[in-house]
């Protein structure tokens, strides 16, 4: 498996490298933040997406604030400039996990220079944590489904949105990197399309069959039989296992529930989050109607619901596949021992 | 409410008029089509859909042949020219349907010009019945569902879809012409998204509130409970109810049963189909998988599954509301007692 994909995040000392992946597929560019404000903005319109992805993108923000600081900075003043990076996104909880746990690094640290090492030392930690997580994913996945060849995704939950190869697609890639058998069956993902903009795109890279088809498609797909089990990512899971995810990702879990195909959610531990009891509790991001207009150009004054979000209940989660290992119901008690347990790296 | 929206197919008495469908809601472009060839090239291609406009199209495509044919038109050679007008798709069966009633009426014809004038009037009368049948569909189906103000649909089922003011969107027609509160929820319906250009644009024009979203959006707004009912139309209904329509209906019947939200799929009796058994035996047209790839900017080479409709089983339609009145389960029963009515004209 190729190995020359660019990191979706990249730390250089004083700044953070994205590839823009609002111009994937057509343009591989590369963006250079050298501030929060730069942080807040590539996250805000997506030009760096997924939730280990934008928490990573958070923390470096972070110590893109403390450099703005300078010798000013303190763990007070940091906190107050890093809320803006905290808050560009609501639903994943990966970067407000992210960035508290840079500030908590912060308020640890002795003096101002010792702040700057300290901050930029998590920082590089989470981004290491998030690539090894990747990688125990990917082996979970594999020991829990030796027999599944034909998964279907939705979104993009690999090279592109994580430190590594990826949560969902880390599955994926684990499978491909150990020679089994492994076909892609990719859900375009509306409005923006990161299905078939990011995940055909580093899957055809990496030389892993792959089809795209529309979400309106997924389920005349999923009554032919010929797919094993649904595979998603997350942005943030509830401590009841309830699970927030693109938008789109409800309607997968239910019609696989529809045909008794198992349907799995693919995170990082930094995405469960026990101090949100249920999905009902999660903030679903509305983004601008503009998004879905576009594409049939529409006007202005046509009124569009368009959440970025839905939450799949946990009822219709048959396991999470987690950097500790492979969470079944009942996800209160499973996820509460994930969380306690010692972390990855 | 408004009645000044073109028909979505007009007859001149030498050619068939029809807004270039694929050019809404940019542009309002008639093309005039004099030929079976141009007939068969607007169907393929689009400019002109829904299944019984494609089928009064189609009707009137046989006139267009007569006229070719000239004083050697006969009803064998019609019928050979007729040939790629009736395949011009596969899926719907108005299609079908509609050119070989046109050509009984010329085999029925006693001379060459006698034909001309019978597959003329044949076809006008074809049309004139299925505006008729929306006029009734419109009835049934407000007095089905009296309390139900907020409907979700998918792609286009109104007054471009049919010769009347259409299927699904022809209830809610209804509606709204007897001062009832009404509100629809409107699927975008990818790759063409006829929901988003289509439906958005011919409700917005009558006044009636319109809201777009992606299929991805569609049960996490059933689980909202803010939806009465789905309804959608149809290419063809099996002998057994299984229903045939636009790429998504099957999600969305799913979602809906699963959210105990009904389900109803409105049609003319022209698209219910004895000759059917079940919905395993319809022919699902796949389309190019360029009109996925587009939106994206994919290259060619990415792999795309497009068809361009699914099959809902009969047992998630809760009741098909036609012109001859609301068929119920079982619907091998209901739908044979429909076709063995009087036509509505």
């Amino acid at each position: 498996m190729s190995d020359d994909l660019r990191a979706a995040v990249a730390w250089t000392g004083d700044a953070v490298e994205i590839i823009d992946q609002t111009r994937l597929p057509a343009e591989e560019l590369v963006l250079r933040l050298t501030t929060p404000e730069e942080v807040v903005e590539a996250i805000a319109r997506l030009a760096v997406r997924g939730a280990p992805a934008i928490g990573i993108c958070g923390a470096f923000g972070v110590v893109l604030a403390a450099d703005q600081l300078g010798s000013e900075a303190t763990a007070e003043r940091l906190t107050e400039t890093a809320a803006a990076v905290r808050a560009a996104r609501p639903t994943a909880v990966n970067l407000a996990w992210a960035v508290d746990r840079v500030l908590a690094a912060a308020r640890r640290a002795t003096d101002g220079a010792g702040l700057r090492g300290a901050v930029e030392a998590e920082a590089i930690a989470i981004l290491a944590e998030d690539r090894e997580a990747c990688r125990l994913i990917g082996e979970h996945g594999r020991a829990e489904l030796p027999r599944a060849s034909r998964l279907m995704t939705l979104c993009n939950t690999g090279r592109l949105a994580t430190g590594g190869w990826g949560t969902a697609l880390g599955v994926v890639y684990a499978k491909a990197a150990a020679g089994e058998e492994i076909e892609v069956l990719a859900c375009e993902t509306r409005p923006l399309l990161q299905g078939a903009r990011l995940t055909a795109w580093e899957l055809q890279r990496a030389g892993i069959p792959v089809t795209v088809m529309t979400e309106g498609a997924a389920a005349a797909r999923l009554a032919r039989g010929d797919v094993d089990a649904v595979i998603v990512g997350a942005d943030r899971v509830a401590a009841n296992g309830d699970t927030a995810n693109k938008i789109g990702t409800y309607a997968l879990a239910i019609a696989a529930h529809h045909h008794g195909i198992p349907f799995y959610v693919a995170v990082p531990r930094s995405t469960l989050d026990a101090a949100t009891a249920e999905g009902a509790a999660i903030d679903i991001e509305q983004r601008a109607g503009s998004e879905v207009r576009l594409a049939a150009g529409l006007p202005d004054d046509v009124s569009v619901w368009n959440p970025a979000f839905d939450v799949t209940p946990a009822a219709l989660v048959t396991a999470i596949i987690c950097d500790a290992g492979v969470l079944r119901p009942p996800f209160d008690a499973t996820i509460a021992d994930a969380l306690g347990a010692p972390t990855a790296a």
